[in-house]
């Protein structure tokens, strides 16, 4: 069967036509700079070389439908006709507390997404408007929403309660919700299989990316997360500081700086571009190499950040029995990896520098033998969203 | 040698006479609600019995007065004039960066713990007009400054640095200054000298009392500390929130709170009071026995955080040799105690359920043999304060 994922950002449209049981990629692509004067198409198929080129996309209605036609043409004629795709699987990232798990998205359910705009009012508008155009384009085709939070729906309420009034938690909805929950429970499950570690384990899974989060997950079931009511707190992210003692809002409002202000600041202009100049991890890691102090320090604070999580995650699953690395930063920077695990010998948690250093694209051990497992585990998104949709 | 002990609050007064090198309380006591229509005065000496009176202190200088001539009074006379004191310790919230050590509360250190009054609003202002008071009514006595934050001077960048604009570290001054450092400090020296650790070691310090906040102390320095720019940060408290992701007030302020609101809520409604409805960890305590299940709530969500943290700091650590609870409730809490150690026998941590219950009041291990470990080490900042101007 193939389904078809979507990906639908702001300005942005990702998809992947995935082929199950195989599991292969029949074709993906990106359009980017939706609405904006030139924006940029990029497809590939298994079939056929990649297409790349810059053209006028004016809204979602046109992308998608470049999109159906560029499947349906006659050189690569994945599908013949929309109704040949199983189901469009779609991410959503914010499903609250509603929308636990990953369902069919009826018109109660983009009820329910329309809600919840408050709460990612980055992301839940345009995942609706990606639903919404697809049930227009894929007319008879059945539209799955995939949810980033839906792996965090049995968090221990000592977990996601934050001690604050708890009107604020009865009338606003305040809470952890948690994301990147797709990644998480696919990398998780591929770790846990890899390492035939069974029903019973204690997971600690770090996602780094541009946004960075980590999860700590328990016989199957994310017990604690690092990113909160959105998408900002934990580790230090490209663009996003990661926690930050309130006070500090508090004092710069005082000092004259405005609520969007800080706010604009803390979501894109912190992390590694606040320290260090650059969100892009690459940069900061030949700019420490050329001696640059600030970016040594915005490493420094990087990996400490995910260590001390390390700890706290061991803490509250009570041991562990693997570390998995992933996405961009996780499965590619072996200095990363490397400063982050950096003297937690007490947990048995010992990289072995040889294996760490590998380019290598598989899921993979790096850790000394007989120390804790510290496996890198290439997420994908997209796939993971195919397999939830064939669950249902 | 007398040393007195000052710590001057917004509406408060404490004192302690204490003698060196017996280490001895000779006379203690505090007058609260200065300003308000009754102040409440309680003293107490070695000599005598105590004071307990309703009294209109309108003011610090009367306050000051009242005490120092109940100190030089015929049935009690600790000192006949007040250059019989070697010195004045006043205890200063904040030194910020520059005010590192304990140090003479010259006109230049004055003018330094008024540059700080942005910094710590509630405590500075109060501090400063403490030594200026005494140096009124305590003529030709020396009077010392020991800051709160002294003990953090040597925090490494990663642990003090948040990765928000560097310019926000540069023009403001915000970064990590840690609070409850005289208590930390004081509890940790007490507890390595108890298990005659020597120089070397990894110690853990938990202060629960209304304010709450851990320190990792490593070789004597203190490399981490829960609480940030502002004693906000971290541990769950009495009415404060401790860590918090910071899109919460984002979110809250667009549905109409005001910053203020929010500040206020943050800082006095939080807590235990928040979720609990009570600030009071006996009330609680008592509350969750009698099956109420917000209580039960804020205490997993108050010692999970600990738990967390211990974790965490046993990764900034590298290890642990002792784990140190101190202040009203760490020393005075087993349930707290007990659950914030749950689980972690991963970490080789054990508490002897039997040591752990007993009411005692000096400093001793409740941990099982061959395990870290856990002290109760009761505190005394006014000790700590005279011990330290000793030194000086």
């Amino acid at each position: 069967m193939r389904i078809l994922v979507l990906n639908s950002g702001s300005s942005s449209l990702k998809f992947q036509l995935i082929q199950l049981p195989e599991q292969s990629v029949l074709a993906k692509g990106a359009i980017e700079e939706i609405g904006k004067e030139k924006s940029i198409v990029t497809f590939s198929s298994e079939a056929k070389e990649g297409v790349q080129k810059e053209m006028a996309i004016p809204n979602f209605e046109v992308g998608l439908t470049v999109v159906a036609q560029w499947l349906m043409e006659g050189t690569i004629k994945l599908i013949e006709q929309p109704t040949d795709l199983f189901a469009v699987g779609h991410r959503v990232v914010h499903g609250g507390e509603i929308l636990k798990k990953s369902m069919l998205a009826t018109p109660e359910v983009k009820a329910e997404i329309k809600k919840l705009f408050g709460l990612a009012p980055l992301h839940n508008p345009a995942n609706l408007k990606g639903i919404e155009v697809a049930e227009q384009i894929f007319k008879g085709v059945k539209q799955y929403a995939v949810f980033d939070t839906s792996f965090y729906a049995d968090l221990p309420a000592k977990a996601y309660r934050y001690p604050v009034p708890k009107e604020w938690y009865r009338d606003y909805g305040v809470r952890v919700y948690g994301f990147h929950g797709t990644s998480h429970k696919y990398v998780a499950t591929k770790g846990v299989d890899f390492l035939g570690l069974g029903e019973k384990y204690k997971v600690i899974s770090i996602h780094l990316g541009n946004g960075c989060s980590m999860a700590a997950i328990k016989d199957g079931v994310c017990i604690d997360t690092t990113m909160g009511l959105g998408p900002l707190a934990g580790l230090m992210m490209g663009t996003r500081s990661g926690d930050l003692d309130p006070s500090v809002l508090f004092y710069l409002h005082e000092k004259g700086f405005t609520v969007s202000d800080l706010k604009e600041s803390v979501n894109k202009k912190s992390g590694l571009l606040g320290i260090a100049g650059d969100n892009d991890l690459r940069t900061v890691l030949q700019k420490r190499k050329d001696g640059d102090k600030d970016a040594a320090l915005a490493l420094a604070i990087y990996t400490y950040r995910i260590k001390k999580y390390i700890g706290a995650y061991i803490a509250a699953l009570g041991g562990i029995d693997a570390l998995i690395f992933t996405a961009g930063v996780g499965e590619n920077s072996d200095d990363v990896r490397w400063e982050s695990c950096e003297g937690l010998d007490c947990f048995n948690i010992n990289l072995d520098a040889e294996l760490n250093n590998k380019r290598l694209a598989n899921t993979r051990n790096i850790a000394k033998e007989s120390s804790v497992p510290v496996l890198i585990v290439p997420t994908n998104e997209e796939l993971a969203i195919a397999l939830e949709v064939n669950t249902l």
